[in-house]
């Protein structure tokens, strides 16, 4: 996506072999490019943040291993390359993948082909999750221009979105948000309604400066407005992103995606879910009850950092000291919940019969 | 209520006719308690929510009514000090209903007894409100009583609140949490949920404040985090406060109450509003559409005040520049949502015949 008119992604390879991120970390206050030039820098910015959503993670171990091979090609060195990388986020699914993925192609070649075949495979990686995630877009879209269309000229469409799931989360175009940019380059008026996205506020903060950078209308609201804005009309669809879709349907995503689900359905706006297939578990069937919600460190709720009117960037605690907080990360919403599900390969209904007409190899 | 072990009221007459308050602007991090020693001060700590919360406004302007016919006690000057208070929060409701009421005593006197009438009159809308919310508390607290003994000893009941409907919003009890602290009180087990309460953070600081002072179990969570619990059996009942009813039982509160609501109703869980029979709307029969919600300024959302863990207090911007916010400060709760109405005279049905049923002087 485009960043003040120029067209980025969120990785990519330099022509002296090193691989270049933007630092997200430093979002929104200040945009920063950081260059990647061994395993050691690829996996801490893994491991420190500099990039998060699982489609980037993936990517940017790819590219830590294809650093690693320029340095130490050997069987030993790939093995190493592979534990340090998986060693930074250990329950990332994604990360994984893309490691297997890429040793299992360079064990069978001689060390010399490393190297390159590595860049290649990370290439192919990060090509791979833009063309799936442009598809969930051009899926997306469609739900888009048929509001447009029953809303009649001159009248935005309004998109509700929670927590991050733009192209910052992926390689580029996003999951959630790869339907409004598509729709945004199709020419069709709309208007994103971002929640902060509390604690971690990464709509306030990743959200709103993506959409704010590519030129895409938005307003930021506080986690708790979206029902009065259904309430009142003031919304025509959501879609959000997931971290992983049970083959029934069920929906695990940022905490607070379950309490806009049940103000969607009270008041009849869409539901919508965007989601590559890899984060769709086939085993599981149950979210609410077998999906393990993690509990992340307190001081996400307590302190806040921003920027202070003079340019510092500070750290402020907001509860009083002695009051004990619980930080759960995600919520599970239910099926029954969500209208539809946005895969790279069309919109299915939030049921196993749904997903298995979209991805009948899973019968 | 108590702080760390002393009993205090949120404003108090001194024996010297100055009045004290706590300056709320400065909790959590800071406890003050300032004196006011005439109109303006009084005016000046209404307008800058040293003092927040309508019954405690109410009873800041009769005390400020009566620091006024200390220095001027003419006919002149009494409407002189109901002008200038009554311009502070012109949207305040209780702010009139105090002031109509010690001037209309006031009136009637020679003015060399309006000082001591007036200052007679504060003592009693402070009592007053004490005494409503003591009943709101009894009330709530035997719905409280009532889990405690389905679940059995040893198990806490755990409460969800929603902002500041604590004492501090109060004389004295509170509105939701007077049946917390009569609960409280009785020796039954209790466990606080404390929602931030986004963009202003009332839970953050003044609720998780005062329970902690009192010695409450109690925990901070985002806004966010209510479905999750209640989908896990963490939450046995909510009780949230309310600025207006109507005639109906829908519930205008502050923004993010009716998420809570639906994941209440979602999960079985009973959801109560404490209030006191004054905040009743008798004219209103639609919530939704009749209300009107107010808007409030962008930079409760955007800036964010805390304290640095050096001891500064800093403001911080959240959102990137150039991303436009909204800022909604209450949102309506459907009456068919809400379990029950806790009111100085018990609880009913959120319902015109159940409110009748206790206020039959309505029909």
């Amino acid at each position: 996506m485009r960043i003040d008119g120029t067209a980025y992604r969120t990785i990519w390879a330099e022509e002296d072999g090193s691989v270049a991120i933007i630092d997200q970390t430093r979002l929104p206050h200040d945009f920063a490019v950081v260059r990647l030039g061994s395993l050691e820098e690829a996996a801490h910015a893994i491991r420190a943040m500099l990039v998060r959503g699982a489609p980037l993670i993936g990517a940017t171990a790819a590219h830590g291993v294809a650093l690693a091979m320029r340095a130490d090609p050997s069987d030993s060195g790939l093995e190493r390359a592979c534990a340090v990388l998986l060693a930074t986020r250990p329950t990332a699914v994604n990360l994984r993948w893309a490691l297997e993925r890429v040793s299992g192609r360079l064990a069978a070649l001689p060390a010399v082909e490393r190297a390159g075949a590595a860049a290649a495979a990370a290439a192919a990686i990060g090509d791979e999750d833009v063309a799936i995630n442009r598809a969930i877009g051009e899926h997306g879209a469609a739900l888009i221009r048929a509001v447009a269309e029953r809303k009649g000229a001159g009248e935005p469409v309004n998109v509700l979105t929670h927590c991050n799931a733009g192209w910052l989360a992926t390689v580029d175009w996003g999951t959630a948000l790869a339907p409004v940019y598509v729709a945004f380059e199709q020419g069709i008026r709309l208007h994103v309604w971002v929640d902060e996205t509390r604690p971690r506020n990464q709509g306030a903060s990743l959200t709103a400066w993506e959409l704010n950078r590519h030129g895409v209308p938005h307003t930021v609201i506080a986690d708790n407005v979206g029902g009065h804005l259904m309430q009142h009309g003031r919304v025509d669809l959501c879609i959000v992103g997931t971290d992983r879709t049970t083959a029934t349907g069920d929906v695990c995503n940022k905490i607070g995606t379950y309490l806009k689900a049940l103000a969607a359905a009270d008041n009849g706006v869409p539901f919508y879910v965007g989601l590559p297939s890899p984060t769709i578990d086939w085993g599981m069937s149950d979210g609410v009850r077998q999906i393990p919600i993690e509990e992340r460190d307190g001081r996400e709720v307590t302190d806040l950092t921003g920027r202070t009117a003079d340019g510092r960037i500070e750290t402020v605690r907001v509860t009083p000291e002695g009051s004990p907080v619980a930080n759960f990360g995600f919520d599970v919403t239910p099926a029954r919940l969500v209208t539809g599900l946005i895969t790279e390969r069309g919109v299915c209904p939030a049921t196993r019969e749904g997903l298995l007409g979209l991805f009948p190899e899973r019968r």
